[in-house]
């Protein structure tokens, strides 16, 4: 949006430069470093008048001269850039057994990273743990936590605005209740943006991962927890009620480790195919010494026929929900991720059952991003989010 | 588009006029009857380039003038319409029992409707029978076969480009040939449009039924054949190969109807759901004198515990495939059709068992549109090609 002389007949003077220096900024963020010459052609503002926004976005430390272009005719052009430092971004993932974190600055570049092993036993000492991951961030990055500008936390569920909570939120116990929404609003402030973990997963996929090449693919997660994040022309598709993609629910319940309990908790397919049933599957078959889903899996490599069997088994039952996401959205890609879905071998076992199932068989991928992936995703959409607020809707 | 004398300085004056009568037409269409003052009004052009455009489109039979504007101060102002039979849109329904067809007028009033039972036993009958059909058709709305400007063949299953032919064509025996496509164009000519039979019905929910009120549904066809046809942002979405909504596969094979020779031709949830599955299923559990799915439905509701069963087990199986819908896509709205899925009382059934498996309960609801569904959908997307085609991308 540019305003003239005739379409800002009517506006107040102040409210003109704002929009200018919106505008400007946003051509700074996409075209920079930009000179003032380049900018006035690209806006059709008069040079003074970009002259006098950028004064006013330098003052604010929004934008800063970069350098100069040299070797031109005529004198140097200083050239202008946004200042990274005007917003920093932080980006949560917190699972059941990790709380992990990275702040970035506004151009996206991470200033500090850190995992920790969680000892939280509920979710206000999760929360507590996510405020001293938060603090020893900054610290890091060399920050104070009042100079962040926009926090995404990366979380198990779906936000239900009838309970003002958070639903659907797998294994970590507290986590629905109206209480701990309150408190993460409490203590990370207004800025505070809660996006679905796998979703997260599924943006880091499509702006560093498989999805940057395609239009539409889906993200699938089997590890811990079971969850789709879907990319439809290149958008993600929360859903008419911000459940699409909870592939947790899919109505299989046929698995050698299904247990009907979890199926009612947290829905047939998770019952049938998360970590903990790949557990239950091999204990049930009798394979011993693997007490998590990672052993089943190595004593699978290892040449171990009963453990072979449960992730034969596992490998069919993800081919049958990749199966179903074809049949009812037919994406280009198909993206696997997650602990399982990322196993070594697993993405070949899914693709020959594939070939047997689906209607036709699209690009299947194993994800090559790794336990970052949820906050890698946090910040790509902080930073966004962080840019619309400071340009509004003319970036 | 409108062309104004900057714009079209360089253009040819013959490409000018034909660029202004499509912008009239797209006018005229949307807002018409409309007077030559009100389209200088709207189009931006002059009275007089209006007055040529519009002697133009009247001898090529386009427009007419429909009447004056009387009451308002100055000489009665005419107004112009476009003439419902500039075009006639056929549309066809080739289904396994009977073929269907209707003709329209541009304004989608149908002229002529027929559905007769096929006695075809093979694809070149079936083409045939459709040909003898739209000859009926022409001769019962008054018009020449050469007078119509679109064709719309609702067909089961897809285009498959690699083959050049259509693929999943499920029980239409020979229909997934070449030589039935080749047959077809030949037969037809070259505005001959194939649209899938379950998402051209989809197009008319959209036009005429439930789909009219949301931005996104899916509408779940089970009869004797299965398919979906998913509308999301208001647009139908085939998938990156044409096989989105292809439900038939959904890799369900727990039916106590289920057959694995039909699972392995046409899907597993086909071989489970399908009309026919139903017929076995009820034979396996002994019910007497249910030949048809139709007539097992019927002892349910007469109170034949065994035929009640079999359609419970049904509704369980159909709650499985939307519950799957939900999972994936998250719509505002189910809307259950076929001949199964719009039995009396099976809704209710569905959605008691959606209740207890799906993590959000959308909007399911039965279809009210009758068997004249599919050819009012290949009407619906038949009338808006023969305006793109008048009309180009300026309307």
């Amino acid at each position: 949006m540019t305003v003239d002389a005739t379409g800002a007949a009517a506006a107040r003077p102040q409210l003109i430069r704002e929009i200018n220096e919106r505008v400007l900024l946003g051509h700074i963020r996409r075209a920079g470093p930009i000179s003032r010459t380049e900018l006035a052609g690209l806006t059709g503002l008069s040079k003074p008048t970009v002259s006098a926004a950028l004064g006013s976005l330098e003052r604010t430390g929004l934008v800063h001269v970069t350098g100069q272009r040299t070797g031109v005719p005529g004198p140097a052009a200083s050239l202008y850039e946004v200042r990274p430092e005007a917003g920093f971004v932080l980006g949560l993932d917190v699972g059941r057994e990790y709380l992990r974190g990275a702040i970035a600055d506004l151009a996206g570049t991470v200033r500090a990273r850190l995992s920790v092993r969680t000892k939280a036993g509920d979710a206000m000492a999760r929360i507590q743990e996510l405020v001293d991951l938060t603090g020893t961030l900054a610290a890091e990055a060399g920050i104070e936590v009042t100079q962040l500008t926009q926090t995404v936390l990366g979380s198990p569920g779906v936000y239900d605005p009838r309970l003002d909570a958070l639903t659907l939120t797998g294994r970590l116990s507290g986590w629905d209740s109206p209480a701990t929404l309150a408190a993460l609003r409490e203590r990370f402030g207004p800025s505070l943006m809660i996006e679905n973990d796998v979703d997260a997963a599924a943006i880091a996929e499509r702006v560093h991962g498989h999805g940057r090449e395609v239009e539409s693919f889906a993200f699938v997660s089997v590890g811990t927890g079971i969850g789709m994040g879907l990319v439809l022309d290149g958008k993600l598709r929360r859903g008419s009620h911000g459940v699409a993609g909870e592939i947790g629910y899919l109505p299989f319940t046929e698995g050698s480790g299904s247990d009907p309990r979890d199926a009612r908790k947290r829905g047939g397919f998770d019952a049938s195919a998360s970590a903990a049933a790949v557990v239950r599957a091999a204990r049930r078959a009798g394979v011993r010494g693997a007490p998590t889903a990672e052993k089943v899996f190595a004593a699978a490599a290892r040449g171990d026929a009963l453990a072979a069997a449960v992730v034969a088994e596992e490998a069919l039952l993800v081919a049958k929900a990749v199966c179903t996401v074809i049949t009812v959205v037919d994406p280009d890609l198909v993206v696997l991720g997650g602990g399982i879905g990322q196993a070594p071998g697993f993405l070949e076992a899914v693709t020959k059952h594939l070939r047997q199932l689906a209607p036709v068989l699209p690009e299947v991928k194993a994800s090559v991003l790794g336990t970052e992936t949820v906050v890698a995703g946090c910040i790509a959409a902080g930073v966004d989010r962080a840019w619309q607020t400071l340009v509004g809707n003319s970036a």
